[in-house]
């Protein structure tokens, strides 16, 4: 079988690779082709992002496919993917398109940087990652890359090969001596993407955005039909804008959101079946899990519901979906992304309290909520006697001149009509 | 008991009054201190906007305190109220902060607006209503008074007479003989609001917002946990973005939101309980109940995300929290709102399809969504053979160009670091 | 020569063609090898848009290359220029990057329009255009093509071909007999792109933006030195956000918009020198003569100014720049684009009335503005007494609720140190 | 003359308050009401914010009125007024509606702060300011005291005495021995505002929009017509986004912008008429002279043009409406507008380089600009051969990518139709 090579670059022309590495059949076959393909030495790197795998058969993996151990690199980021990257994007209550929490396009900007520190403390000129050429990941790799090094290569090689079916990765693996798994010889029958925050399940028998997704799509959430009878309260602390207790035990940030994943799985929580529109133009059809992180996004939600003001809240509202955006598109790294950052980071100064939560078979419901930051005044809102606080005179000079401008408009040439 | 008058009119400056009439005690009571106060004739007009309560008492009572039956109207409402305001405002996919569907919010527009048409009709010169000086609804009132005819006077009882304490309204009730309900002796532990669309409850046991809410809040929903183990399967029809029919069967605006409430009800579907800030500067607390407008809300997201243009969608969340800000401030008569409207309304031309949801236990997921008119195209979406719908090279010249700006960046000055 | 394609498709899959075809020669050069390269039957489109040539020579030109008299097609589009696409986005007040009016994005929409309607109504089954891959003017075509006829197939000759070189195109003029110009053997200084709306300039000299322009480079204004040393003072009317009449005189929208062009160039008015963000991502340097468009621009402020409630206003200018945008990256057959313009066009509907302007050496200042829809209330802003019709103490109120949060945050937390 | 005070707070409630005081008639008889109405010491304060006016006489006629040395506090806060308040507005590129610079609303936080500092310093317990009920002074002024100081009394003696004709205020000065500058006697045609950044004048004459304002009405620039025939060229240096220096000399904040009034007012730059939109409700017409900030305005777009990421420059102007807006309205002190700051300020970290302009007869151009920050890539963007900088090929898939929806819209359903 010869590879027919058709990408950007040139054989010969790469010296040194930094591959996004799993472990798994399709990322090994890549390490290998671009062994061939290219002709240059391949440097692995294997993330513990929390998908719930172990990294030692990977390590192993790689070693068998001949990469020198010290090319092989795995870390555990688990502390800083939530710390840096899921708190800052909870911060701004980030829903793509109204409803999806966005659990693998935080994870790609994450792996990215971490690939391109590796291709400069080992002088690869090199990045490579297994993404294919309809979906969003290849963009958020990229964009990465390229904003982090503007002069790095980047080898995409579901772009480039020829290896599009099944049949012809299998061949090509077997000639190769990669070792497949016996599962992984039928077709899956829909693609997984895991991480801390999430899984995501797409394609094959989900294509059909009328037919139900069967339950045993479902990896991390069990049912709100097989969850418990009985609700769960917890409570979750916050301190400007991040969680850090859970039922008043600190956590790290890794370990506080792995309990909540914990939480929600038992209760049925945090399970999305959406279709929605990738940067590439077209439409998809996703089932996502995100059982803690939905439990995350309604506690964030109700301790600002308390400690943010209203301007600053309605603001972050509006920028929100730009926000959304730019992380589905994979513009984490860039100007505008730090910009509205640096604006929600501003609101956050005094998020900080307790929220308590009812968890109960796919509900998760703020019951509570209190803090020493409160800018709610039970004085000033009360049916009761408010000992002056407020004027309700007042109102009627504020009523007055927001009518103004309604007023003159209708004096004027009609306005609306009764 | 003298009428301490401090209003902004002089008695003898109001000839005839509109009020909004519920029937209830306290709208009684201004019906007969307005009479009192300003020695004025008053006109009743009480809606039936779905709020679950007869019209025929609320004539009697008025019958009782001297109102003439020409002055008495009555008018049901329910379609008008779906039709012209709901349905409009579920094209937005409206949510203020977030999370509430504005059923309070969206129903004041239409009161205003029958009371206007009522003074036009009948030559009065002023209108009332019994909202307090301290909530939204004042506003939402009399900004839609003032569009609609700016030149009405605007009487408010409840900021400008001295009855703020209990005990003086029951005084004032019993001196002018307006019968008094045993069960309104005591002071009711909460204050409900209800329509077609929503229940709300706020106040007095609520003003806690640490405390959970009681049972006995809800009014209009069974709770999760005495919902059926059983899900429920439904069917809505959407065209041109409004909901037309449940299970294939048609139906008129109020019709299929009054069924939606009963699937919602019986399912546990609907209730939040939110920290919300008032547009008069205040944070409040309030339990909604909206079991219809919640499966409506999920339905019609649902037939927009294979209907929907990703230009038009991601322009329409952009805007609507400034959309569901100037329903909940008030603007429903304002140019901004009709602008938004307008833009809006013209998204939802092909907004037509059908979409399948699973009611179970307070969630209400879609799990299908079909369309004449879908742009889920899954020739390209496909992780098969796409038969060259997609050209996966295109995403290379795609990323290429995105990147360019942050590469450029990078090059010139850095840009973010890894 | 050998043509050397590369193109996305081979040659003989191209049955006909439609060029925008200026009779210059680079589209003549195109013109020969769309038929060499692709032995396609090609037809000619040329439109006046105003760019102020003759279309005789054109089709002269045309004729002498081959092109068979029914395959020649020339339009005079002024008059739907200005009415279907200048106007439209003058009501959007449309600014890029806060300066730039536009003129050569809002050309090329239009171009492609009718370039896809000849290709209907000759069953073309592929169009050409003479853009180069570096610019926005690719996009805007190809985007328009796509969008109006998702099946075309679009030929981009300048991505495509090897004649990257001046040596290389007149070596190709010249084997195929195309006439070339005796001050077009030498390069052209600067590139010139022009319209009713405006010139720009680009390239070459120009590329450094710290060299200021030559005069010579202007081509459509005298400059603010030249000019009279007495002002010229006109009027204009506006109905409905479009100018109707100057001076009182009614006039077509090309009509108005070519006077306009008068009185602006006489007055050296609408000179801009400018470094913009390309949509295919790197900045550039343009100069841009937009006489009449730049005093229309500040009419229409003008008018909207007495005419167009705040609310209105405010909305319209924050969602300016995302119109703007659309335009000059192309999408003016997109969803969201003609949403925005909805959204515009309900906003306009009392813009009416007249703006009085002073046309001093490149000063264009609005001095005057009155409209029978005026909302600007003398009564209401007066020093003098206003007679009751605005009660100074309801500022109060208004001040207190609009402070009110903002205390309570002081009170709660601090807020801002003083 | 009795003191018809129907103000909020009562004789005696008050004991010490600090006045914004200009020395002039108005804040003289403010002064001496209050000491009559509230019978409370009062405080002066007198700001220079660049006005044009000495602050001695109003140190000698705070004395003569009564005031105690130590209770007379003068300050220069030029330095503090740019550098604090207008430099960061300038970063925004802030204008009002479009046009409107904000000279008079950027000066009163800076008032306020400094009166609640001097409260807090001397224990009083009011402030009080010289500003009608119908303008936007009033809400700037009191939103900002009770932002800073929430308990804060305030006192607006325009809102709550009798004086409200000339003849009564006169009377009043008379009566308590405050002297009337002999042109004060007479009614001014109409009132002026000025500080460093510009000065605004309204009302009386100018209330008509119709009518053009005369040249008398102008304080601080010469008209275009009466300036040098000659342009005068200029650079401006910036750093992170504040101007540092003129033609290569280093400057203060204040002494910055003094120079380019005098570079503006020499130059006939600066003015605008404008009808503008109060807070309050109503229109208004006023005639502004911003000369230095107009040149200001167009160097910041002009290095900002070269320096600034295509990302970050749209969502800055995307926000900055909205920024205007909170400025205009009088929210300086509001947790959205440090929120936007947050943003703006994080944008503007390269923003540095020096811009070249031509000032002639009320133009400002840029005519040059240059940056070691550069993103502006003269090898990217040439038309000559680049090196391979840029592929044009990656155009084909980026237009491709960006159409896909479009096409699949028309595909599905007809879309835009040519």
């Amino acid at each position: 079988m010869s590879i027919n090579y058709t990408g950007p670059y040139k054989k010969g022309e790469i010296k040194k690779v930094v591959l996004a590495y799993s472990g798994g059949l399709d990322t090994s076959v890549i390490l290998k082709w671009l062994q061939t393909a290219y002709g240059c030495e391949v440097i692995t790197f294997t993330a513990d992002l929390g998908q719930g795998e172990e990294l030692s058969p990977a390590r192993k993996k790689a070693e068998m496919l001949g990469i020198k151990p010290e090319n092989i690199y795995m870390d555990d980021v688990r502390e800083e993917f939530v710390r840096d990257f899921v708190f800052p994007m909870f911060r701004a209550n980030a829903l793509y398109e109204g409803q999806y929490l966005l659990g693998t396009s935080i994870a790609r900007p994450l792996i990215a940087k971490r690939q391109i520190e590796i291709a400069r403390a080992t002088g690869a000129d090199a990045v490579a990652h297994g993404a294919t050429g309809k979906g969003n990941d290849q963009v958020r790799f990229e964009l990465s890359y390229y904003a982090l090094k503007p002069d790095i290569k980047v080898i995409a090689p579901w772009r480039e090969w020829d290896l599009s079916s099944r049949t012809k990765l299998l061949e090509f693996a077997e000639k190769h001596q990669i070792p497949i798994a016996k599962d992984k010889r039928g077709e899956a029958p829909f693609s997984v993407d895991a991480n801390l925050l999430h899984s995501s399940s797409e394609g094959k028998i989900l294509e059909d955005p009328w037919q139900e997704a069967d339950e045993m799509v479902y990896q991390r959430t069990i049912s709100p039909e097989a969850a418990p009878d009985k609700a769960t309260y917890i409570t979750i602390d916050f301190e400007k804008g991040d969680a850090v207790a859970i039922d008043g035990v600190a956590m790290s940030p890794a370990t506080l959101l792995t309990k909540l994943n914990e939480l929600g799985k038992a209760n049925g929580i945090g399970r999305l079946d959406l279709v929605e529109n990738r940067f590439v133009g077209m439409k998809s059809r996703g089932i996502y899990e995100t059982p803690g992180g939905t439990i995350l996004y309604a506690a964030h939600r109700g301790i600002e519901s308390i400690t943010l003001d209203r301007g600053a809240g309605h603001l972050k509202d509006e920028l929100m979906p730009k926000y959304a955006e730019l992380v589905y598109y994979g513009f984490w790294f860039s100007p505008e992304r730090e910009m509205l950052q640096a604006l929600i980071d501003k609101s956050q100064e005094n998020v900080t309290g307790t929220v308590r939560l009812k968890l109960y078979k796919g509900n998760t419901t703020v019951v509570g909520r209190k803090s020493p930051k409160s800018l709610y005044s039970m004085q000033h809102v009360t049916f009761e006697e408010d000992q002056g606080a407020y004027n309700q005179r007042d109102a009627e000079g504020f009523i007055k001149l927001n009518a103004l401008r309604l007023r003159l408009r209708a004096l004027g040439q009609g306005g609306p009509k009764s």
